[in-house]
């Protein structure tokens, strides 16, 4: 099967991007994982299929595929390179576009100036909800591990904990980040930020992601970071967070409301595969 | 500058192939980091520029570019997939091919089965050639390394050191690797291979690379590991080397003569990229 494709990234966070309005487009597990692979194949983290809305109140569908062919529900960085590829394909003209996904409608929009704002969807507080082992709410918690380290915890769909410290680029990531991640009070692990305070609008952030080691950019750990920041009374409403793969602006108006994410989406190339 | 590309890999060992003859390609460092980069880029390990041959007696010219920018003398993956990609461009119909490149003239091979044949050079065996310290040489050595290893080792143009084990599999590739890769018989560090017999025309191998940890495959490695297996009286003139990344054909005629390798090469996709 010969198969034209885009290559995407939002923050180095990549996607092989496949355009499945037009024609149908089946992969198996197989395929999928051929496509990821970054020696024997196109190489990416996650594989983007767009296809047509299955529903009237909807303009698109998408789904999003893991480098080991599986599907998984949500993606910050996926859903902005979407918007990009539906526009520069001339898929629609919206720049609100309502989309299904495997978690649900989500309406991101395309701005002014490319970039892409998506809905993260509200944080949460409750310890029962991260989870994390707490005998009640509060801003920062004093965790142990082998010395005491201050730090919010909280869920933006998958559990944060969220450190500040004076100087990201020192900061000890690989050697807290595991004994964070592991920590008996987080059951089902976590991922650990490190935020560096520039002033009330803009922080560093390094993000130790669970399973994975440090990566490039978190998206839902740039929003668990501003969110603490706010918390914690150092941060405006709205913040731009610095990563190693580049900028975010995340903006949260207090309790009960979503978490909003505004970044780039670059288009690398075009390609055409012929698929065993 | 929008430029065509094809990637291509031999082995999982993986280029992106530019066509320099129909064109003039010259790319800076920067550009050539962007196109090597895995997140932001195509991604591969090296980029190879085939250009038009500047002399009479030869071809082509064909330069390789490391993922960090910098030219780099020679590369037998590299070669094997150089004479598919004219083969298959249809800038020649030759089937040995003289190629100028950094490190002299080559004159690789395709095969009837389009796999390609590339002469390796000789080995050499003089310890101060490999550079490695013994008294004198040797058909195997013993070295310690906490506990006493019996090696074979010998220069394929870098320093290889080649154990045999009963099971590549459970090999202690990544205990022993560091610690005989630094040993300090071996001045200037050496690639480790560990080889398994299959029988007299077949070996295992897994190979630790100096300054790279494990690899899917190293097409020096396989021609010492077959090397150092007829050197021992193990193996016949021509073996088949079962790599993870997958198999080569290694024939030596014994001293005085090169040794030469006949692999696969593979066009994974074609693309075009805008270059900044």
């Amino acid at each position: 099967m010969r198969l034209r494709f885009t290559k995407m990234h939002g923050l180095g966070n990549d996607f092989v991007v496949l355009d499945g309005v037009g024609q149908a487009v089946e992969l198996t597990p197989a395929q999928l994982r051929y496509l990821a692979d970054r020696h024997f194949g196109v190489g990416c983290d996650q594989i983007l299929l767009v296809e047509k809305a299955g529903r009237p109140d909807v303009d698109f569908r998408y789904r999003i595929f893991n480098a080991d062919g599986g599907e998984v529900q949500q993606c910050g960085n996926g859903a902005r390179c979407f918007v990009r590829f539906v526009h520069d394909k001339g898929l629609t003209s919206k720049r609100e576009i309502r989309v299904e996904t495997a978690s649900g409608v989500i309406v991101p929009r395309l701005e002014a100036d490319g970039q892409v704002t998506v809905d993260m969807g509200p944080p949460r507080f409750e310890p029962a909800d991260i989870p994390f082992v707490a005998d009640a709410r509060a801003v920062t918690y004093v965790l142990d591990i082998g010395q005491p380290v201050e730090l919010s915890a909280l869920s933006m769909g998958n559990p944060h904990a969220v450190l500040e410290t004076c100087n990201v680029d020192t900061a000890p990531v690989a050697e807290w980040g595991p004994l964070i991640e592991h920590h008996v009070r987080f059951p089902e692990r976590v991922n650990v930020g490190f935020m560096q305070l520039v002033h009330r609008r803009a922080i560093k952030l390094r993000v130790f992601e669970r399973g994975s080691g440090e990566t490039l950019a978190c998206g839902t750990g740039a929003c668990a970071a501003a969110v603490a920041g706010m918390q914690r009374g150092l941060l405006e409403r709205e913040v731009e967070v610095q990563t190693r793969g580049g900028r975010l602006t995340i903006r949260w108006d207090g309790e009960g409301h979503s978490v909003f994410m505004t970044g780039p989406a670059v288009t690398v190339f075009q390609g055409e595969i012929d698929i065993p």
